[in-house]
């Protein structure tokens, strides 16, 4: 792991606001990899309009509805979540702690949710696995352009016991993230399960974003979908959605879930916020699958948002990764706890007591598009 | 009262605007106080928004209209007030002055408004109400978990002479209000009228806000309203509707006035501006029962644009409680005085003689919702 | 005159942009005649949405119309002007330069436009109107509650020779003007035709605006029109209408022209900008009556887009007050001719070659409304 | 070439971002020359909003279409480019570069794309056909006052072999541009094309933009075009479109192609972006000729946003003059690899293959208009 020092701090947190985490975070890392945790594509305007949409609707609180404790219990297909905010997947969980995705993995396991296990962890994926104790996990696949690997990648996910498989579909090149190449970032950390199984210069150590996306397969197809399922015996989410037409391909083909996102602004800039495609995708997709939503969630409140229009489950990656970097196991655990605290507050002021009534909830909204 | 020094000042105030007043309270007050009393939920994105929200709307000049000395006065039920622009309930006066709500209670009767007078008032309701020397005054209800001392506060008020009962809706638990958390704020007196009922250690005093909403009944239903109503032979207005649908609700339940609020934005962070929700609700509560506004009034044209959109009464809480602070009784009254003053001069600029002409007249909204 | 010094400069000026003689001029005045000048209120968000309200309507540019040398000569009545911008009425031109009135007046009829002069002049009517040489005038009549006064007053304008009555009808008390509060603005020069009507400490020297306002006629009416116009037998104006209502019922009621402003922001704060009524009040007065415009205008693209939208003139007075202070009857000249330069320009890229064809070009609006 | 001292600079670029080459250039360039290439009219609103529009519509991306290497090759009628992105006409190019236009249209041609001649450049007309080796290019006509030296000029265009005239159709005088006036920026080299028809004192040098245009036709008209068309035997392009209207009254009148443009903010101001008008000429055009837009492209973000909008090809010129300064013929080339690089990266994420398929793209447009 060469000269790359990342944090051993494992401790609770006290977090007042989830946005306060991340200067602590910039104040700490180096300032190539800081960036690439935080940044964006381009201009980065879809990934400030991610969160900043969050705006563009309002919560009517409703009043007297005999409420108290709020349930956060929600399902899966047959799993059963504490919560439904859960990880979002993310590459290189070892930038932020020295024991990268295997603390993440415990602490979403602890915290009764799911953890999603980046094809470009640092970490195996059965030690990930292994990690997460017996909680849910998802395995998020970026497809290669040499099938072997997506096969033996695709093998030990199954072998490991993941209850799905995310398709990645909205990085068949990897996005340009000006940030990346001012600061001229390259991976510090092999991404060992690309490692494992070809030579070992092939690990990503060394190499920046644009190189880690020569690898991958750019012809991405609805095709992948059943070819993933057949293979796996998996159900297959196919993540990246941010038009309704795609969702009801997708569906089409196979997908078990649509995940809505636009890789947190992390791909194609001047694209709308997530959150403003998220109803007329819900209105396609109504019910056939679930949705799965990223990309902005700073808050309960912006969690409450997306569920009410029209995502079952909502996830995220950097508030984690800042909890991992502070904290380890039990940070990522005080980052779940402090966003259970939040939408819970919302949801009893909102007058829902369910998430299935959080669903039902009725927004407000502006007059953008 | 321990170590806590609030204001001991009596006079009148010069105000050229009102807003002008809270750097001089922040100047004056202990941080903490002074940051519970102006702050509110979370990003206060609601809290600033209710104030800009006044934007959304303007007011139409009219002229020609044979008009001088607009006349303030207007009634409620059958209470003739002076000025259609009264007290909302708060919390802790004794935070603003060593006299607490006394004072502030006299000079809403000097002035021909409404005293509302808070469970968690820093003074006894007797004492209050005997301060209001015969205006009229109006108790708001924290409904407790502990259904003995609702009973018992609700006796004092009935014998105090209070015309109704408000009853808080959309403070089931308190708002998360991060700037008390990052100061640490604790209330330093006492609430006298939990003392009273019970033990010592209950009054609130070293409290934080947390602590004192946990004794709070977050089961409220549309039930309480009659609950209350039968147990007081008063009316019940409802504070803390922000849709029409709560607002039928309570109708039908025996609400005898709907308190359009979002409790200045502190409780539910992300929701509408108070402002841009009442047009609706006064098109579906149609007259039936007189709606009383607040959250975010700092002007006399932020009082017209709310009349003219449904509003019977309007209501404020932070300008008096600045006036308090400056200048005891004189400088309650001098804040009165000055939205008073603004409103005239609003209302003869526009063109409306009274207040039922200002209530007739069409503001000109801008697309927002 | 007292100490009061006002500019005694006599030059053309090079202009740039009329946004650059602001601070020019707030450099050289005393703070509270400056504010006096410059100011709105309130808030002055009205005063401010005035001239940003000219973006919410863009000119579509028309091109290859054969088109030169745009031609700004249009008439009101019989009236034949060089151009459809005119000075705007104002009290106090005093306040800017030495010789006050006059120097406008003379200004304005060199350059074929029209001069209106206030019944808050520092000149006597029959002086300016002298000093005019046969140049058009307007008298703007601020109707005292002293009959005697206005048939005085009105008797030197008609003796004077102005074509046409302005009735003020937005005015019937003072806006609410913070900034002259603190600065603690008192007028620092006689009202002659105050003074000489009555009493020398009636002539409003060291007043403030409040103090002068007191003589208002607060009853303004739909009648004083017609008594105007009877007893001058000359056409009513009537200035200060925001609404089509108004606009009809002062037709109704005999006026001959109506004039959409909003006092340049100084009376009602919290109405909407004075461009943004301008097409509906033209739509209902479907040239019934000529229509003239003011509030806001400080380009030549100002001036085109409120000629597109429904007025027949337009009008200001702080850039012609902003060329008086710098340079007398040059300097407000200049004023002139750069606006009249710079509606060509727009004009000419616009693909309008007339006024006539500049109200008929259609702006593209925004959606504010 | 008196005292003038552009740059002599030839070398490859790395460029990050194109907003990021401004100040390089700014730090390089004598003042009121850079003042003169970089500013827009008046306010410069109309030059701002240009690029700020492109952020009033979104690319909603589609995935999992089997999509590699997106193919930039398009057509203009029978003319095959390695790109849709094209050289903008401008005058002066001199000012950037020691070679002026010969480095731009080396450039050009050496990617494939077509290099705009502008009547005003700095270097013989047949000098820049020459330097473009066989490229495609257009001659950009402002027509003078005199029609000799029309003929005279496009008897070289047509010698050159250029593929077209563009008509600047909203340039009969030049838009009013306050920094040139207070830079007193006068250009500091000749016009060649100019001075080569007539006397010397003709070719521009020393003169400011206003005496330029004293030699403009201001009468142009529809006319024109055919009158264009007739003399050259070539397709006429009418530049600066920007109404449904006049797109169709020049296909009437012979035009060949439409190019929507405001002159990049730099003639009238107060006019819409040209990004906002876009999509109702192209609707009123509907294929009958090409449409070429520009005004405000400054990332391959934008040219997908004009092409999915009705463009057939976009154009720019500020980007290449600062590569221009900055490089000569190499940077040029830099900035429209960087801009091939930035687009294809848009399509392959967008989820289009081909530029056709990029022009049947649906963004997701907001309520602004």
């Amino acid at each position: 792991m060469a000269e790359y020092q990342a944090s051993k701090d494992e401790k609770e947190l006290e977090i007042n606001d989830l946005a306060s985490l991340e200067p602590l975070v910039k104040a700490r890392m180096e300032p190539g990899a800081f960036g690439y945790i935080q940044g964006g594509a381009e201009t980065e305007w879809t990934m400030r309009e991610n969160t900043a949409a969050f705006d563009h609707a309002q919560i009517v609180p409703r009043v007297l509805r005999n409420l108290e404790n709020p349930d956060l219990h929600t399902k899966l297909w047959d799993m059963e979540l504490n919560t439904p905010m859960i990880d979002a997947p993310a590459a290189a969980h070892g930038l932020l702690h020295i024991n990268g995705e295997s603390e993440t993995a415990e602490a979403m396991a602890d915290e009764g949710s799911i953890m999603s296990i980046s094809t470009y962890a640092n970490e195996r994926v059965a030690d990930i696995a292994k990690a997460g104790h017996g909680g849910p996990q998802f395995f998020q696949l970026y497809m290669s352009n040499d099938n072997g690997f997506n096969h033996w990648i695709l093998d030990q996910a199954v072998a490991s016991g993941v209850k799905a498989i995310i398709l990645t579909a909205d990085a068949s090149l990897g996005g340009y993230r000006e940030a990346d190449v001012k600061t001229g970032f390259s991976f510090p950390l092999p991404m060992v399960n690309l490692a494992d199984y070809s030579a070992s210069d092939n690990s990503g150590e060394g190499l920046n974003i644009m190189e880690i996306y020569a690898k991958a397969k750019r012809t991405l197809s609805l095709a992948d979908i059943d070819a993933i399922a057949s293979y796996t015996k998996l159900p297959v989410i196919v993540k990246g959605i941010q038009s309704p037409d795609d969702a009801m391909l997708a569906i089409g083909a196979g997908a078990k879930g649509i995940w809505v996102s636009n890789h947190g602004g992390r791909q194609l800039d001047g694209g709308p916020a997530s959150f403003d495609v998220l109803p007329v995708i819900a209105k396609a997709v109504n019910h056939e699958v679930p949705i799965i939503f990223d990309s902005g969630i700073r808050r309960g409140e912006h969690a409450f948002k997306a569920l009410a229009s029209g995502a079952d489950l909502v996830a995220f990656a950097r508030p984690l990764f800042y909890g991992l970097n502070l904290g380890g196991v039990a940070g990522v655990r005080s980052v779940m706890q402090h966003f259970n605290h939040e939408l819970q507050i919302t949801m009893q002021l909102a007058g829902t007591k369910t998430i299935d009534e959080v669903k039902h909830n009725q927004l407000m909204w502006r007059q953008v598009y």
